[in-house]
Formats: structure tokens, C-alpha cells, sequence
């Protein structure tokens, strides 16, 4: 004979978005079956940033995207302070999705007196008051050991590969890493289509002082079609030479695949005027009207946000969405 | 007889700063008598900052300044991955120098499901590395207790005062708070200089639904210089409407003291265009050549900040430098 | 087919009392529909206090209030010790409910070399296991933002102003803050209830040295009710000084309304020797029967406090509750 | 109308154990009537340990046990390990039990410049993820304020002094503690049993430098059984000299009872050599075949644990497995 | 050639003390050769303490000393408060020196659902901004373990010591502890002098239900004088009731031993009636006046605390004031 | 005038070292020129640790080494417990030195419920006290964001290199990783060397299911000397098979080189058996003399590690030691 009062418990699962890329955030609430929940977002005269929430968010169970693009600072300060006003209205728990987990590649110190800016991230996150991270195609697999909690590294290759398997003659094909860091990303493309693989090597030209010169490709590509993947295309630089490097050692049709379109400048400029026959990428980050030309694919990542978050939620196990890292 | 090595400790001030407002960076600097050290900070192309310190930071007593003007994220940011740096290359200590602190208006709940932004700018703070912040005229003084260690929280305002006692009549000077809630900022000053104080009080007009209409003067102004003062002067929409209810009410002059001057548009436009006599602010934050005009007076910060630097770097106490908040 | 055992959740509320005032505890409880959680709390010879619940809390969604009276340091130090045995006894979450926060007006360093003990206050109660706090009218609503997790701000206005709506002529009736620190609250009071409003300005006497003398009223009183508010009265000499000034400048009628009853020495013999007609206070603190006077109205907070704990138990939002702040 | 889509909750005992003794975990899921979740654990060719779940943990009420025994640090750190990687695939809340906690007897810093092994023991897991520890008769019971959180401490002795009871003439029994340090256990069993009680006082002969030699028995003991009781048996060497001075002072009997069989070489030849009739321990730690002998009898603690953790897991409250500590 | 100031490292030792007992401070500083810094500390009208230092502390090595003697709990919050205002005001490291600890006996949870105190108190400090503690003969040793930091426990056991050697017939003395609790204490002493040692066993008389009534003296101590010890003595109950049942086996001599004199009500009475010959103390806690009477001696701590503060601000290493605990 | 003691600052340096590898440490302190402070570390009966320091650390500067070979996680154990005593003996900052980073290859979740051993143990290491940590080689660079605070992160390389740029005629040589984990390590060798570079891609053969048979070497190697490099060599599996690939595809030498012999069985067995000429390491961990065997080569690490300390120790910078990371 207790002196309380007693209830069964519920979930409520929450959406929320940023004003990053609201449409990617409304195609995963339409798989989620739910409304993105009502919020209010907009700028004060000097740049800060409000933010309030129109419903309330007590006990929920609350997942909030971002997509880290341009001005990428700005959205990602806009998470965190959304995170904090969930926390302050008593959200039970908080998953912070980034599809494209901004300052990824400042992950080491490259060199004395860096920082490690995608540790800070996920620090700031935590301090901020996230529970939980999900991302896709960190750009190292380390990065998941950055926050201190569960992190949901999904994986867009089955995306990517699902498209291209058609396509493609596979036993004329060979992946390609574009440089020495993606060698492993490329093994694991390779392992699943079944094809060879090779990767670019930039080495340095030793009859011209301290500049790179030299894209030789390691490996057989003649006569073959390539398909050269990264995680991301920035600037397109490095992508382009590789291409240019590998029809010169005879590859027969260059292909481009990668997760997250940064596409910052002159990447569409690059891209456009390669020889490069098609470049697929998924909509981890948006790409207005003006980056979007003939050979570019772009194919949807909702459904598996969608289904992550689902499995999140219920406390189910698809494990396929988030194994197979390396 | 111990088994180590010894050695005398030195104390080794260094002085770093960000890109949002170098020209008072090196005013401070010039000040201190110390270089500011050589860092290397730049853009990648999506945005993302890099940041890496040219020299060695060992054991270092770390001041790292920036101002939190527009764009307002990245300049934070940059800040906090800075301050991410030192930690890392072993900085002994890190003070964080923000003359104005941006979010410093978002420091509590105004309605349910908000953020505490400027706790949660502390606390960012605080997990990329801080050990102190430094700060000048907060909004509210309650902000020094967000964080949770040092915080040395500078006053303007004897910039101010000195630069206006030659210029007024204080027999005939009344302070003025634009709004309820710089009335006890407006009560320092009185007492400072001795004067009678006044504040503008928002009043709805009730026959107007929803709608604040009425600038009512509660306190006496006819016949008297008006000093309107407030801490930061953002679109100025605010400050002109009290300084048109102040003549209206018969004030014969008004002034316009402030420490920082954000001016976001239209705030240059409105105090042009306004009947205020002259517009007093600091260099908290940098003013751009167009945000200059005839009637405005900027006084510089610098010396103050370099004197509180030297203060906490040698342990001395010039209390009044800290002192006289309320 | 997985290994482990299944039960459906339950929620569990129970509510805790200190010793500093168990009639407000069992009036909480009573509108609850729950009751009191038996608790053995008693003083060890020597002084130190020793706590221990006499039924299981393990899950249970406790609740745990106590009124920051005289002796405040004990009681405070006593809701510290309950909030610790709740934790090890494996509450599952902790709200601390304390309707007067203690400590509340050290919110900032007043001058350098003092502590900020409401922030001090925060930490300490996270520290020994409080998830959120609730608290009535805060000294300031920056407090809110001293608490890492979410804090329950309620407001008593509505309570004092339901009581005095019916008592005043509106049209007669001005609004006075009795010092500039509550002009903020009072601007909310007016906006309520559409009248005027005032203040008192303390102004040095600059013929007498380093003395405050001088009460001056800032704003129109002559031939008007005015009302004083306050969040609390302690010693009553700012309230009945600034009632005597409204007097002297014409006022017709003087109440009282604050939130916090302190009354401490001696606040009650200056009350009721001065001219104020009324004084509306609510019981969040207890008034022992020497502690009131024939013109004293106290109001029960309880049925705030009940709603606020069903809010927050059952993820509700009745936000009329925590919003109007400013 | 809110946006969001709800559940009712629910939740999951799911059961985990190291390698160190996987025999008392199935006798402990066997009375819990749940299976072992399948759990992949083996050493890499370096000693690294590996782990991996074969079942989703997410959500669940993980109940992770291993036993302290040789090679202890291998076995601590296999159950850090566990506990990471059970944090890590969202598990709701961790509960980590350790029926004997290693590392107990480092709970002060007997001279300067030592550890508190068994501080740091509850800090290492508090990191690794756990949110409450589970242990058996602890060295000594302030090992519970060591742990920041919720310690479920349970008590061997009514198993233990259920198996003797019948076995004693209580009126002819005497508790003794072999040491000073365990004075207050047998206390307990004294007043349990309704018995009186003696101890060892291990008394330094002063005619031989820095050397104990002399076992001075502090009580009656001539013509009386004696139970020795201690917490633990490690090498046996302070009980075999305890029995010895018991028999020499007249002791009819002497049977030796503890929760704890470490039983560190050479612990099993001193009690098969000693005069001691028998030895009644726990399965809190395996005792391989080579280290069981005849006079030896071994009680499950299994029943105790699989109780303990129902009622952890249904908030239940079974107050006499936990209280009686002192 | 780098670009910072260098100065040379200074340590600063600063003294401070709350007001619980200043005597004890000032003896203290004397020996230490400084004055304790001139500090504001005084209550509020409602009790919450106020606490602001009058010279700067910038950088300094802050030593705060407080009695926790009644009332407790508001010298232990006073404490906190110093401790808070030193971390802001940017003290460099801060020890907290707790002569007595208070709350030292909640040190476990003797039964379910009670707080942990010591530990709790621990944290608090901790949390206010302490770096270190030191005490003096924690109730139990593991307390040290509570804090997360160095502590410097030291022993006043060779004070009290020194005093009584020259005053026995060490041949017929026997120390003996009043409980089971003390009996390592009482070893130490034991061994220290070379003496034989007995214990008080407060045993239940079965044939009075509930009931502790048979003082059993387990040991030899007829024609002996019995030197009772004790860490501290509270209401002087046990240690009264202890020394008559040493008296009726034939005692000689009664004389009492003991840290911490907290002589709560009725311990002077019950102490001055007592057969006790002579009560030996430490002055860790004030004696008023009249808590003092003839058989009372009290010995000065102050020589103890001052060396071993000497040692921590100069990294020396006078170990023999920290070691010799078990 | 102030209050308190002043005393010119001393740092003070002092080495200390775990059981596994004292022959490296008297090594270290020989360059360091100090003496390894003298520390009892045994093992009680059970395997738990014991560890004192036999001289005052209190305000030093702390560099602990130890390796983790085998028994690793007992290696492990002893240094967390070593720091431990560190922090509560009260030293000022304590640099952790593992030459060889333990679980440093669980530094991701490979798959889902697995955990990341790496950050596991960056976090028990600062939970136990650690300031700083200092390592060689790590397996990903990543690994330095895992540590909350300074990493010093050294490179073997050079030493390696030095070795080898005398024996090999460059332009007949080509570095190859052993598989597509260390690309971007033969990267970086050889752009030191100015040479071609090459991978083995471990294929699986398509026929056999689920094989992996296929050791495809990417890249030219006919005719040429080939360097294999890898952080570690464990059971030198990998590298065996690479060589056996490299000789097959028209190699004319093979050589090894890497940083950490870990060695485990059957490593020296394979390389001993092997085609590979010779094997050159360096001894960041012990390797007995079974171990050793003709075409082996040891190079000693000790150097660098006494450089990086003193660098450190000094707040110096010699940025060669620990750029170069990419």
C-alpha cells in the first residue's frame, strides 16, 4: 500500500527540423507517417538566432535533422540551440541527426596546434544536451567514438549500389578510390560488386619543388569502366583529376558515386565540364536549382533516416542499416 | 634526495585572436605590449574554419579575443575551435575575451519551450577548453553566473561617463532607460553623476487590440537634456521612439550613450534620421566605414581590456575595473 | 526471439516533504489525491540531519518539496540529503520543488570577491541528483538559466491578481515598483491590469555624504491607489519607505502584493505600523501566527504547485502556467 | 492535436555475464527463468579482449554480472568492455554486478602515496557506462559512497546462518572475528545468533623487533564451539592462526564461515591441514574441482542475486535483502 | 622569438576561515605565520549568508578552514559559499579544511533508502570548487575515497599520545574501545603503546525484547586502568556507559580519549558525573565556557594543522603527519 | 599589503614506470638523465595490484610509462591504478606515456553492439587522473580525438627511416601496405622517399563462398625491392601473405618494417619461416629473447620518448616530433 500515483508510460516520438534543408526533413516526417513539429526559427536583426517550439515537447522522444550546409556554422549553432530548448522543456530523450556530420574531416590533428573540431562537434552536442547521434557515412568511422553515447552510423552504399548494379557491366568494372585515404571504402564496394579495385596516388613530382603533380593510378583500369567513390565531393577537385588520370590510362567510361554533395565552388563547374558520364550522390545536404545538371543523379536518403529512426523509436534491430562499417 | 628534475615556472603570456575584428585585436595588443600571435585561420570551401597557431602555445596563459558581430555563428564558432586548439597544444590556461557576448539578450525563458542561449553559449564555452571569459557590460549581470568558473566582467561605462561630463550640464541632465529594463543601468548612472533619471514605458494602447502603441515618460524630461542609455543599440527602433517621446514630452536635448553598437539595419538610418543630438558607443564591436556618420562618437575599449588582461595574467587587482556592478 | 522478459512501464508519482513546512506539503498532496510519502527526518544530537523513507521510491517519479525558510542553511541542507537518499534509492527522476529558490537575490557578483550563491544553489542540488527544479516567481528569471536541465518557472501574478481585480478601481489605480529592480515586474502587472505605472528611485542626498536619503517618485501617484509589488519582502523597509513616499506625493491609497512572504525582523511591526491598507502575500513560505496581522491576506500557492506536479508528471502543457515571463 | 506518434512503453530484463564464471550466471538466469543473451567474448592473439552482442540490446535493462576472480584484471576489464559496448547499442540502463567487488580491500590509503583502488573501481564503470552496481557483503560498507549512484548491497549471512543454525548449540557458540577489521560483522552474527563474541588480537611481541607473532584471543573461548567469520578467504593465513590460537585458549570446535572463497594458493592446503572442522563458504567466485576438499561446503548465492534483480527490475521492494548492513 | 610577456611563477598562500570558530583560526595562522585574509561574512535578515574576501585572491593558494560544529549546517554552507567565491574570483587551487568532518558517520547506508551523507558532502565541495580536503581522524578512513581529489588525513592520535605516555603505568593499562566500531582505532593505540586491548559488546539481554541492555566487556581489565578512545564524543552516552562496565569488572582507573569533542546535550553532565578520572580532547571543535570542567583537557590541534599546510603549499612531504591510518 | 606567503614557483619533474617493460624506462631516464622514482608494485595472492610511491610526488610533474604487452590488460589495470595514487598524492599534472596504445584497433564499431575499446580506455585513463597522454604510432590518428585534453602524438617513422635510406637503393624501390588500412601510412613513407607505392587488396575469390583467397597486389612490384610497413605486427599473418604476393608478382626483396612488435604466436614463427629478408622494429614493447631471432632488427625508441618528455616537461617545441600525422 504505496502513497503514489500511478500511470502506464508512453513514447511519443517528435520530429523537428532546422531551416537547413526543410524538404529533406518533410520527405522523412511523410515516411515516418508524423507532421515535423510546429516550430518557430528566424534570425534577430544582428544574425542570433531564436528559436521555439509550438507544441509541447514534455516526455517526447525528440529527433532533430539538420542538414550541415551553407552557412554551415550558422545551422549548426541552430541545432544546438534547439537542443537545448528541448532539453529545457523536459524532451525525455534527444537524437541529433546530421545526415552530413559537419567539420568531419578535421578529425586528427594533421599537424601541431590543430584542433579536432569533429570531436569539439560532438561535445558541443552533448553539452548542448544530446542523448544521441545519427549520421551517415562519417568520414571515418572513428568519429563515432567521438560522442560519448550511441551513435547511428548508417550507410548509404546499399543506396548508391542498388542504383549502379544495373547499370553497370560489372565484370568490366573497377572501383576507384580517388586518393589513398577512401582505399578502404573502395575495398568494401569492390567486395560486394565482386570487381577489382585501384586508387589514385598523388605523388609529388620531385623535379618541381613542394607541389603535387603526379595522379598515378595503382592498379589495372584500361579498357575497363571506372567507377571512382568517395564520401563526399567537395570542390570536385581531386575527383576530376582522377577522372582525367584515369582515361588517360585507357579507362573506357568514368563514373562518379558518393554519399554527401557538398558541391561547393566551382564543383558543378568541374563536374559538368569532365569527362565524367554521371555523377550519383543522395540528398544529405540540399542542392539548389543551380547545382543540379544533366549527368547528376540524385537519389533519396529519407526512406532510410525514415527507417532508422522507426527502428530507434520501437527499440526494434534492422542491422543491416547500420552494419557493414569498416 | 628525489629522484627528478627541476626548474623555475614562468608565466608566459600569449594573446590570440579571431578574424571578426582584428583592428582591435592589435589596438589591445599595441597596448599590452605583446604581438598578437601568428595564427593561421581560413575558410574551406563549404564553410568549415581551419584554424592552426603558428608558434608553440606550451603552457601558456592563453587570452583569445573575438567579437561576436555579424556573421554571429561563425565568428562563435571559430572562437570555440580556437579555444579547441589551445586545449590540445597544451595552453596552461584559457581566458576567453568576448567583448560583447553574443546571445546575451536569450538569458532566460521568456515563454515556455525557448532556449537559455547564453547559458548554453557558457557552456559551449566552458567543454571547448575555457578556463575564465572575459566581457564587457553584459546584459544582464546574471550571465557571469552561467559560467561555471572566473568571469571578469568589465564596465564602460566610466568610458562613457568621462568622455560626457564635460559636455552636459548635470544640473540640468536627465538619465533616461529607453525601457523597463535598463532602469536600474539608468539608476548607476544617476548616481554616478548625480542626476535625476526617467524611463519609457511601453504601454498598450488598449483600444487597439494587441498592438503597443503608447511610448509613455514616467519621470520628468521638459526642459532638460535626455541621456538615453542602454547597453547595446541593435536596430535602434527602440532608442529613436523613446528619444521622440522624450522631445515630446519637452526634453531640450538628447543623447544617446551605448556600449556596444551592434547596429543591425536600419539602425544607422534611423539615428541619421533621428533629432538625437549625438550617439555615444565603444568599438566592442568593429563599425564599418557606411555604419559611421556625423553624430556619432566612438570611443575605444581597448585600453580597458588591455589593462584587465595585464590584471589577471599578473594577479594584481585594479578592483575598479570590475567593480560597481548591480 | 530474444532472451530477455518483458512487463509493461508504469509511471510512479510520489511526493516528498521536508521538515520547514508541512502544512503546504499536505495541502499540495491533498490536491494531488495522494499522500505525503512517510519519511523519518530528524536532527542527530550534534545537529547534522538524518533522512530515510519508510516506503520503496525504487522507478518512482519523485516530487520533493521544502519551503527555504529560517533556519534557510538547514533546510536547504536537508532537501540536499533527501534528494541524495532518493537517488541511491533509485528514484528514477527527481524534481525539486522550492516555491521561495534561497539564495535567490545573490545571482551575480554585486561587486568583486562574492560568490553567486543561487548559481552555487543549482549546482549543488544537480550535484546530489535533482533532474529539474520548480520554483514560484524567481528573484530574477536569469536563475532559471543556472540550472543545467529544465526548471519550472511558475508565477503567482495571476493568484495575487485574481484576489485584487475585484478590490480596485482600474482607472484610479497606478502600478508602483519600490525600487528600480522590480520595474520589469511591475511593467507585467500593468500590462495585466491596463494601468499606469511608477516607481521609486532611491536618490543619494549629495549635501549629506554617503547616504542614501532620498525616496523619489518617478511617475504620476497623486490621487491614485497605488499598488506596490514585489516578488518578496524580507525586513519591509524598502516596501514601507516607498510607501510613505507614494503618500507624501499625493497617493489616496497604498496595498501591498508580493509573492514571498519572508518577514523577517522587523518586517511585520514595520507593516503594520505603516499606512499601506493592505497586504497580499501568498503561503509559499510559512507564517507562524506572531507573523500575522489584521490587514495581511495570505493566498494558497498550493493549487499552482498540485497542477504544476500533474503537468510535469503526465507530460502535460497547461503553459498559461510557465509562460508570461519577461 | 499534437504532431507526434505514440507507444506504450515497455520493459526488457535482458541478463549478461563474462567469461570469469559463466556456471552461477546460468544458475542465476536459470532463476531469473531467462536465457543468457548470446554474447560473442574472446581474446585476440595479444590478450585485447573482443565483445559483441548477438542480440539487439536497445532499450533494454541490462543486468551485466562477472565474477572478480583470477586473472582479475582481465575479467574487470572484459566487464568495462561489456558495459561500453552495451552503452553504446542503447541499452536503457545498465546494472553491474560484481558478487564479489575486486579491488575492495584498497578502500583507503592505508599509507601516503597509495591508491583507493576501490574508488577508482566504482569510477571506471561510472565512466564505461554504468548507471547502478550490485554487490555481496563489500569489504566494508562505505565501498557503497563510492559509487555515484544507486548500490544495491546484498547480505550473505542469512544464507549462511541458515545452513548453521541447526548445526549449533548456540548456548555453547561463540562468533569470533579473526581480526580487529571484521568486529563489527561478527557483531551481527553475534546478535543474530544470540551468542557472545571474541576476536584475535594480533599482538606485536615487543622482545622480537617489527614482528607479529602473538594471537591474543580477546574473549571466552575455553569449552565452547567457535564460528570464525570473515567477509572473504583469500591464502587462509590469518584464519588458520586464528583457529590455532581458539584451540590452544580451549575451544572445543572452530568452524570458519565466509561469503567470499578466494582461496589464493596456498589457501586450500592451510584449510585442509588445519584443525578447522569446517569451512562454509559462497559460489560468489568459482572454486575449480582442485580447489574443493572434503570439510568444505560450498552454498549458492545464486537464489539471492536472481531475487535482487526481479526486484530491480519490477521497482520492487524486498527490504531484507538489502537492509541489516551496519 | 615568440610573440608573448613572460614573468616569473609565484605561489601565494592565502589563509581564510568561516565564523564557526575563529580562535582556532587565528592559532592557526600564528603558527603559520600569516594573518587569516580579512573577509566580510555576516547574515542576512533571513538567514542566508553573505561572504565577500577584501583583498584580492587572484592566483593565490587558498587554505579555507571551518569547525563543523552546531549549527551544522549553516557553517558547512558558509564554507561552500567561501569556497564558490574563491573559484570566481579566481583563486588557484583551494583547500578545504574540515577539522572535524561533519556528517562523517553517514558514511553508508546502514539501512535502505537512506542518503549517504559524507559522500555527499564530499561532492558539494567538490562542486562549490574545492581542489583538495584535509581532516582530521575521519570517522572512518574510506572516507577519503568520497572525494574525488587528494586528502591529506591527518592524525592527532600522536598529540593525545604524547600526553598520556608520561602519565601511565604502561604495564596495567589497557586500551579499550567503547564499541565494536573503534576496536582498529583502539589497535593502533594498542600497538603504539605496547598495551594489551579490550571492547565493549553492547549485547541484546534476550529476556527483554528489543532491547540493548548488557554492556559485556570482552577482555581483561580488572586491576587495570583502561584508557577508553574514541574518534569523537557525541552525547558521551556510550563512552559513560562504557566506563561503568569497566569499572564493574574491576577497572582501576577510567580515563577517555578522544579527537572530537562535539559534546551535544547531555554529554558535559553525564561526562562530569561520570567515574571517569580525566577526559582528554582535542580543540578541532569550540568548547564554550561552559562545556568546559576540571577533569577536561584539551589539547591544541593547531600545531598540526599548521605544519601539514606548510607541507601541501611547499610539496613537501612530512609524512609522518599523513600516514600510520589502517 | 596582503594577507599571505609568497614562494617563487618550482616545476619539478618526475618518471615513473609500470612491471611491464623496466628496461625501456631505465632507458627513457637515462636520456632524461633522472632516476625512475623508486615504487613498490607487487601483485597480492589474488592478482589484485598493489602500488606506493616511495618518495613525495606532490607537486610534480608526472610522466608514467608503461607497455602494453602481455599480460595486457593487467599492464593496463596497474597504470589507471599508478595514476590513481598520483592524483590523490596530490601531483600537479600527470602525462600518461603507452608507448603502444592498448585496443587501440577497436576504434570503431566495426559492427552494430560492438564496443570502441579505444575511447573506452581514453576515458578510464582520464577518469583515474591522467592531464595528458602521450603514445607512438597510434593505429588511426583518430585516436587522439578519443582523450579529452593534449595528446602527444610521436612517429617512429624517422628512426625507421634513417635505418633503411642507407640499405635501399631508392630507385629501385617500392613501399607497399599490406593491405588497404595502411595506404595512407605507405603514403606518407613514400613521399619521405620520394618512391612509387603499391597495396595488396585481399580479394575474395568469387568461387569459394565466403572466402578470402585472392591477395591481389595493386601497383608495380616486378623487378624491385619492396619496403612492407605497418604500425604493428601481431601474428604477422597479413604481412606474410603480402610478402609471399610481392615475391610471386616478380619482387626481388622483401622487408618489413614497422613500429610495434606485438608478436604475438606464431608471429615470430612465420617471419622467421618467411621469404622476407629482414624485419626491422623498434621496441616500444619488450620483446624476450625467444622472440628475437637473425633477421630481426630492433631499433630503440627511447630517445624520442626522453626528447617529447623534455619538450614537455619545459613547454618547449620541437614540432618535428610530432607533425607530420596525416
Amino acid at each position: 500500500m504505496s502513497s503514489g500515483m500511478k500511470q502506464t508510460g508512453q513514447k511519443n516520438l517528435m520530429f523537428f527540423s532546422g531551416r537547413a534543408y526543410p524538404e529533406l526533413a518533410e520527405e522523412v516526417a511523410s515516411h515516418l507517417g508524423v507532421k515535423t513539429t510546429p516550430t518557430t526559427l528566424r534570425d534577430f536583426a544582428n544574425g542570433e538566432i531564436y528559436a521555439r517550439y509550438l507544441e509541447s515537447v514534455r516526455g517526447c522522444d525528440a529527433f532533430v535533422m539538420q542538414s550541415h550546409t551553407g552557412p554551415i556554422n550558422k545551422w549548426i549553432m541552430e541545432q544546438l540551440i534547439m537542443v537545448d530548448a528541448l532539453k529545457r522543456a523536459s524532451a525525455k530523450r534527444i537524437t541529433v541527426i546530421m545526415p552530413f556530420f559537419g567539420y568531419a574531416r578535421q578529425d586528427k590533428k594533421g599537424r601541431g596546434r590543430e584542433p579536432i573540431t569533429a570531436r569539439l562537434m560532438a561535445d558541443l552536442f552533448k553539452t548542448a544536451g544530446a542523448d544521441r547521434l545519427m549520421s551517415i557515412d562519417l568520414h571515418t568511422s572513428q568519429i563515432q567514438g567521438f560522442f560519448d553515447g550511441p551513435v547511428d552510423h548508417l550507410f548509404a552504399m546499399p543506396v548508391l549500389v542498388n542504383y549502379l548494379r544495373d547499370k553497370l557491366d560489372l565484370e568490366a568494372t573497377t572501383i576507384v578510390s580517388p586518393d589513398t585515404g577512401r582505399v578502404r571504402l573502395s575495398e568494401r564496394w569492390a567486395d560486394t560488386l565482386g570487381t577489382p579495385m585501384a586508387f589514385i596516388h598523388k605523388r609529388r613530382d620531385l623535379d618541381v619543388a613542394n607541389q603535387v603533380t603526379v595522379n598515378e593510378v595503382v592498379g589495372k583500369v584500361r579498357g575497363r569502366t571506372c567507377v571512382l567513390i568517395d564520401d563526399m565531393i567537395d570542390t570536385a577537385g581531386t575527383i576530376c583529376k582522377a577522372a582525367d588520370a584515369l582515361y588517360e590510362q585507357g579507362a573506357t567510361n568514368v563514373l562518379v558515386a558518393a554519399t554527401h554533395a557538398v558541391f561547393s565552388d566551382p564543383a558543378v563547374d568541374r563536374l559538368k565540364n569532365s569527362r565524367i558520364s554521371e555523377v550519383i550522390v543522395t540528398n544529405t545536404l540540399p542542392l539548389a536549382e543551380d547545382k543540379r545538371f544533366d549527368k547528376l543523379t540524385v537519389l533519396s536518403i529519407a526512406p532510410l533516416i525514415a527507417r532508422a529512426i522507426t527502428e530507434v523509436f520501437s527499440d526494434g534491430s534492422v542491422t543491416s542499416l547500420f552494419e557493414g562499417d569498416s
